[in-house]
């Protein structure tokens, strides 16, 4: 057989209406409000009509650190979602939504991949149902109230010089990382210096994303700090009066969106905040909504799984009261060539000595995963070019980790070639191994919660924080956010803050550059390197390249 | 009866599911694609499918040059559709879509009044289905675009200081009117000065609406201009290859809405440009394909017949190859007595008088409308303190200038109060009476098509324009732009551009006072006055008091 592109195998699929996806949840086509024939959003109503039921089982999926030769995290959410529908257990999936802009970059990204994927994977790199521009809308709405309030006389005394508060745009345009805004004299206001990040960075992104329900999203709007005084007192969203409006704006967003993989099962699409200066998983209303519906969730968190699992267990767990059952660790034996030291373009022969080195990275992973009280399996997302001897020695190490790999081939085969993947995480998810806890508790102080996170996740000998900011920090908790936890924006590819260190380093130190408040999203971002919050395009966007054919079908985008 | 608010009364509508709207008109299910249950967009494949069908009768509502008393002429567009179906008539009504951002200054608006409304009210007031975000998303790519382009080497040898192309975002935000971008050093490209305008006013949003299918859409993309080089040839937006990407960020966007009266009568509420730098009107792809499914299509334009049924003949007729078949005026009493002199808070009692003497401003725009050969009803919309006696000096007025005044009672009655408009608007489309020609030729010099649109609508002795604007208007003609037609930006209040000077003025002069070149949308702007294309906010805006109460409902949007 021929291989196809993801986007063949995606334009190939037999869609069902979206109303049979939702009837196999038991969601009424009057629950569903439809976009187009296969997406629709899960109606407000309808999630508070099923509070009172009994919670799902809740799988996180997670990965290594990140290797150019890539991993698979959303494709073994996908396949294990189909793998669980397979072996006749009521399974849905949860994940993030795209943000657009970036697509007119590089080229965008299929949900999933090969025989695991979510269509439909146009929209889905498209607009899709509105979130995004629904969050762009609200965000610059507070933007231009701002603005609006100091114009017509600054009653709440804003510092013009420490407005916080930046516009956003979904778009990569670095031409608006800063600029000076209000020119042109008195009609047109009093000239300050912002900037743009792009529309997922946008703290309403992270709410959204954190909250409950519309009322909670409105009283976290409010709390959001937009601007300091001359004394520093912060200036808030809700003196401005903004959080009516913008959760107005919202409320079509705050409802998760339904969609398929192909093997026609359903799939939650909902929300997608950073996974640097934010916590990179899906919405809790979606992940909640979907435990009420299905016996089994099957989610996934950003970047590797010390930086995603743990936003995922110690802010949106934390957060939501959710409990993981198991958590499924994706690895790769190329990935474990590639942190064994093998260079890309080598990574055809067979080479068993290299994965076993390279299984340092994993290995410190099930350790941390192990540390907050949740049983781990890892997935081998199986490539054509794997050897048994390979595989083999991927598995000999994990079993000596107290865990388990398994070999799963649904990017070839989709959910039965994950059927024994997904039979060995619904028996530890029923078996109620878990004893999820979060790493730290609330009261810990705030720069012991960075240590605590950078020696045992990063495994640091320290954290490296000027007077400044350890100065701020404890500012911070004299104004009562002493209780938050703590969002790590560090780089993906390393346990350490050098991207350059794979493997599991040690030793090393984690400099803190700068910490920011996000006190509506709830929690304190502790930022440790370079962290670009509104990319550029490349010399040759792929935009250039994006049209419609004469069959009106898209190209370029993928 | 007490009398119930807009939006009152527009909750309290019960919806037909958008299916059986589209039934109505032919149109299937499965070439619905729905948005919610009470929004939809038509498919693309079925407009094609329906191409060589006969066209039914369009009808243009119009208007006297608004006053504060309010004409109500959408009311009068959407009384007038339903009519015609309350007297067995197959009618399709057009309008235009409302922009978001205003409604975040000023309260909403409806689409409509009284008893003659479209629904879904507060959708179309926020993201409706998307079409202004597609827009803005479209627009803010090119931008990004072309400070990529400079920021690579530009290639193109772009003039920095000539980038004609501005951002823009669907808010008001008057801080963004004029800024300094790209600031901050080389990562971030070349500062230049630029500005926001709102998105309403691109030129994207102006081609959209003037594009027969997407690949007329592609081509209009593609021939913008967006910056001159040092030598002052221009850039066009085909240069950096961005119509592609352009037009699939727009494929969905060009489907026309379909959604519904308080009647369940059809209504397609689709694009929503500027009408005084663009041409105001709905979209021809919604309008074309109205005159497909429906016998008679009810139409309207912006502002004042001065610009909006000029604009509507000489531009969007021109292009689309339309003939409307009837022109309905609208006006009212009250509006009269204010043309007449009287203060707003003076409306109340009689005064016969002062509406003869309003009656200027309603002849002159019988006579206008005339000139190109349209027959012309005035709809009276009615009000509860009109006397008899007022009614009876604007009809006799009317008849005196060959045409003929209908009182009309939708707002009060919906449908059935305006049979008897419909019935003579019927007669008269189905007449032939029309002899519909654009005021200009393609082939008259620029200067020669602003100089007949002055004196022959505004009535104006001359036209002021220095040697620059007549150079850069031959300029352009030079470049093959001449047979374009003009659009005009000056007051809707008033004939001349003075906005205080009501009636029928005479003896004015009209100062061009710039220029600008829209080649994709194909119109050459020529602004008389201040135009502002980029709102500010009050000093308290409506946002401040809009929330979701307990029952989920919005408030102060209306």
């Amino acid at each position: 057989m021929a291989f196809k592109s993801d986007i063949e195998i995606a334009r190939a699929a037999k869609k069902l209406p979206i109303q049979k996806i939702g009837e196999r949840l038991g969601i009424g086509a009057e629950d569903l409000v439809p976009y187009g024939h296969d997406k629709a959003k899960v109606s407000q109503r309808f999630i508070e009509s099923i509070q009172d039921r009994p919670n799902g089982k809740l799988i996180l999926v997670t990965a290594i650190n990140p290797t150019p030769a890539g991993e698979g995290k959303t494709t073994t959410t996908v396949g294990l979602g189909d793998g669980l529908n397979a072996i006749g257990k009521k399974a849905a999936i949860c994940i993030r939504e795209a943000s657009l802009g970036p697509n007119f970059g590089m080229k965008g990204g299929a949900a999933g991949g090969g025989y695991a994927q979510i269509v439909p994977m146009e929209d889905m790199n498209l607009h899709f149902t509105g979130d995004f521009h629904a969050i762009t809308s609200a965000h610059s709405l507070l933007s231009a109230m701002i603005d609006n309030h100091i114009y017509w006389g600054n009653e709440l005394a804003i510092d013009m010089r420490r407005v916080v508060w930046r516009r956003v745009v979904d778009m990569n345009d670095r031409a608006l990382r800063q600029i000076t805004a209000a020119l042109g004299g008195v009609a047109n206001g009093f000239p300050r210096e912002t900037g743009y990040d792009i529309t997922v960075a946008s703290e309403v992104m992270a709410i959204l994303c954190l909250s409950r329900d519309l009322k909670d999203l409105e009283k976290r709007l409010g709390d959001m700090i937009v601007a300091y005084r001359r004394d520093h007192s912060p200036v808030y969203c809700r003196d401005l009066k903004a959080e009516g409006a913008m959760t107005v704006l919202l409320k079509d967003a705050m409802q998760p969106n339904l969609v398929q993989t192909l093997e026609h099962n359903p799939a939650f699409v909902h929300g997608g905040p950073f996974a640097n200066i934010a916590h990179g998983c899906n919405s809790v209303i979606a992940t909640t909504t979907a435990l009420k519906l299905a016996d089994y969730v099957v989610t996934e968190a950003g970047f590797g799984a010390d930086l995603g699992a743990e936003k995922f267990m110690n802010i949106k767990c934390r957060k939501a009261g959710l409990k993981p059952d198991c958590v499924v660790l994706v690895a790769t034996v190329r990935a474990m060539k590639m942190n064994g030291g093998v260079a890309k373009a080598d990574l055809g022969p067979e080479n068993v000595a290299a994965v076993k080195k390279g299984c340092a990275n994993l290995g410190r992973h099930i350790e941390n995963l192990h540390g907050f009280g949740v049983p781990v399996v890892v997935a081998i997302n199986h490539f054509s070019g794997d050897s048994e001897a390979e595989i083999e020695a991927v598995q000999s190490y994990v079993s000596g980790r107290g865990a388990e790999a398994i070999v799963s081939r649904h990017w070839e085969q989709g959910g039965k070639g994950a059927v024994n993947l997904a039979m060995r995480v619904a028996e530890i998810a029923d078996s109620g191994r878990s004893q999820f806890a979060p790493l730290y508790e609330d009261e810990m102080p705030l720069f012991e919660k960075i240590r605590t996170i950078a020696t045992r996740i990063y495994r640091a000998d320290e954290v490296l924080a000027d007077k400044r900011i350890r100065d701020q920090l404890h500012a911070w908790e004299d104004q009562g956010y002493g209780h938050l936890p703590v969002c790590m924006a560090k780089t993906q590819y390393s346990f350490s803050t050098d991207p350059n260190l794979r493997g599991a380093p040690t030793g090393h130190s984690v400099p803190v550059r700068e910490v920011r408040l996000s006190a509506g999203a709830g929690f304190v971002v502790v930022i440790c390197g370079e962290i670009m919050t509104m990319p550029g395009l490349p010399r040759h966007p792929s935009a250039e390249s994006i049209r419609l054919n004469e069959a009106g079908q898209i190209e370029g985008l993928f």
